[in-house]
C-alpha cells in the first residue's frame, strides 16, 4: 500500500520550513529554504510554488502519495478565500495564494495562517492535546495568539482573529508599531522587553517600534530587524533578572505583569482548559512560567484558572500545522 | 397538523420571561413571572420547574405541541453538563437544573446562559442577522458578551466565555465588584456611569461596586441594587451630556473611550463582522453610537472595522435564545 502525506510549507519573513507529513502527524521528510522576501512577492509566490512542487515530486521518488498541500503565512490570513491578504515581513498583499498553488501543483489545498496554524500543532499533537479549548500564545518579536477549540482554529470574520499583541494593557505604555499606545506587543513582547532594558540601562538605539503584526514564532529573542547595535536580547534580559541584577529583574517584572494582565483579559473572553506558550520569549523556563502562573492567578476572580504550559513543537508547530490544514480539507466532503 | 413549540424560559435576578415559540422563531405566546430570589435556590428551581410545566401545559389546551424546553439562566453556566454553576443574582450554586426539569417535564432539555442566548438570538433572529461572526455586548448594571459564530455561541472551557465587563481597560480605574482594578464593567457600566455622575457632583452614597458577573441585559439604566438614596440614573447622565451639562459630559467622554478600549480588545482577539450593543446603556441610541464608533475607528489600525449596531429583540432576546437552544438540540442527533 503507498503511504499518503501531505505537503506542508510554513513561510516566514526569513526562512520557509517544509515537510512531508503522514496521516498521523510524523513528518517522513523535512527541508528549509530562505524565502528572500526582498525579491518581492511574485519572486516569493514562485519559490513556494517550486519548492511545493519539488516536495511533491520527492514524496513520489520515495514511494510516498501527496494527497494534499498546506500553506501557511504570517500576518492576515481569509483562509475561507484562500487569500494572504496582508503580510508586512512577506511582503504580501491580497495574494490568492491557494487557487494559484492549487492550480499549479493539481493538488487539493489549504492556506492558514502561521500562528493559528501553529496553535492547531499545539492543540492537536503537543502541548493542549487532549483538551478541547486551547489558546496558543507566540512570544516573540511580536505576541500573537490563536484560539484553537475542538481541534479547530477559530479565524475571525476577516482572518485576523487572535491578535492578542494588540490589546490594551497600558494605556499610559509606549506606542504600539501598530500606531496605539500601551498593547501588550509594545510592553511584553522579546523587542519590547530588549528595548525596555536598553532605556533603563541608557544603551537604547533610538528605533522604538515593534513590527505591525503578524509571525511572533520565528525570532523570538532576537531584539528585531534595523537596528544598528546589537541589544541586549529578551532572553539575556532573563538570565540577568535570575541571577538577581536588579534593571533587569524590574524589566523582567514589568513584562511578567503585562503579560498576565494580557492573558487574563484573553481568559476572560475564551474561558480556555489549557494556554500554550510558545516563541522565543517562552523559553525562559521557569523564570517565566512561575512568576507568570501565580500572576494570573491573582487576577483570575470567578474565572477558571487554566493550565498555562510551554509549547512543545518548537519550530515545527507551523509546519505540522500546514500539514493538518492540508489533511483536514480531505475529510471534508 | 399539530404545530411544534420549544418551551423557553430566561430566569433573571427578579423576574422570568417565558415563552411557547414556533421552529420558524416566533413566538405564541409570552407570560412573565416574578423570581423571588430572595426565597433561596430550592424555591426558585421549583419555581421555574412548575412555570415550565404550566406553559406545556398551556400548549397543549392551545393545540400545540412542546417538543423541547430551554432555559436560561445568569452567572456561569457549564451548557455541555447542563449545570448552572454559579449565579450571584439567582442564587445558584452548581444546580443540574437541565436534568431536573427534563426529569419533570419529559421534555428534552437545553440549558443556556441568559446572554448568550441573547446573543445568540440577535445573531440569528436580530441585529446580527446574515453575519456569520457577531459579538453581542450587553450593557447595563453590568457588561457581558456573547461570541456567536456560525449561529452558535462560544461557551468556553467551563461555560465562563465572554467576560467582556472583567477585562483590563485602566490599570488605575476603580476597583471591579469582582475584585480587580479597572475592569471594563467598573468604568463603562450604566451603574458605573451612575456612580462616577454622583462622585462628580458630590451626590455620591459611598457604596460604589458593581456586581461580580452576569447577567446585564435586564435592567440597564439603573443605579445597582442597595443604595440609600436614588442617583442619577445612566440614561439621565446620557441625556444631561447630550443637553450640554459639562459634567455629564465628560463622564459620557470617559464611557465612550472605555467602552471603546474594551471592543478594540474584543476586536482583535475575536475579528467579528458586527458588534450588537444591547442593554439600558445601548438605550441611549446615537448619543452612545455615533461618538463609539468614531472612538472605536480610532483604534483600529490593521483590523477590519465591525458595523456597530443596537440590538433590536429587547428583552426579549434571552429568552428567544432559550428557544433556540431548544430547538438546536432537536436538530442534533
Amino acid at each position: 500500500m503507498i503511504e499518503e502525506v501531505a505537503v506542508a510549507l510554513d513561510v516566514g519573513g526569513t526562512g520557509m520550513k517544509c515537510a512531508l507529513v503522514g496521516a498521523d502527524g510524523v513528518v517522513r521528510h523535512a527541508e528549509r529554504h530562505p524565502t528572500d522576501a526582498g525579491r518581492g512577492p511574485a519572486a516569493v509566490v514562485e519559490t513556494i510554488l517550486s519548492v511545493a512542487e519539488g516536495l511533491a515530486g520527492k514524496a513520489y521518488a520515495d514511494g510516498l502519495t501527496p494527497t494534499a498541500l498546506g500553506i501557511v503565512v504570517p500576518g492576515v490570513v481569509d483562509e475561507a478565500r484562500g487569500v494572504a491578504v496582508w503580510s508586512a515581513n512577506v511582503g504580501f498583499r491580497d495574494v490568492p495564494l491557494r487557487d494559484l498553488a492549487a492550480a499549479r501543483l493539481g493538488l487539493p489545498t489549504a492556506l492558514g495562517h502561521d500562528v493559528r496554524a501553529g496553535g492547531l500543532a499545539e492543540a492537536r499533537l503537543g502541548a493542549g492535546r487532549d483538551t478541547g479549548h486551547v489558546l496558543f500564545v507566540a512570544i516573540g518579536t511580536g505576541i500573537a495568539a490563536a484560539h484553537v477549540v475542538a481541534g479547530r482554529a477559530v479565524t475571525g470574520a476577516h482572518g485576523a482573529a487572535g491578535e492578542l499583541g494588540h490589546i490594551l494593557v497600558r494605556p499610559d505604555g509606549p506606542v504600539c508599531g501598530c500606531g496605539r499606545p500601551g498593547c501588550l506587543e509594545a510592553v511584553a513582547s522579546a523587542s519590547a522587553v530588549a528595548r525596555r532594558y536598553a532605556e533603563l540601562t541608557g544603551t537604547d538605539t533610538g528605533t522604538a517600534t515593534t513590527r505591525r503584526t503578524g509571525s511572533a514564532s520565528d525570532d523570538g529573542s532576537a531584539a528585531g530587524p534595523g537596528r544598528g547595535r546589537t541589544m541586549v536580547t529578551a532572553a539575556e534580559v532573563a538570565a540577568r533578572a535570575d541571577a538577581g541584577e536588579e534593571v533587569a529583574a524590574q524589566v523582567w517584572r514589568e513584562t511578567v505583569e503585562a503579560l498576565a494582565d494580557g492573558l487574563a483579559t484573553a481568559q476572560a473572553l475564551f474561558d480556555v482548559a489549557t494556554i500554550v506558550l510558545g516563541g522565543g520569549l517562552a523559553q525562559a523556563g521557569a523564570g517565566l512560567f512561575d512568576p507568570l502562573r501565580a500572576a494570573l492567578r491573582d487576577r483570575l476572580t470567578f474565572h477558571r484558572e487554566p493550565r498555562l504550559v510551554p509549547a512543545v513543537l518548537g519550530d515545527e508547530a507551523g509546519c505540522l500545522g500546514a500539514a493538518l490544514l492540508a489533511l483536514d480539507q480531505m475529510e471534508t466532503p
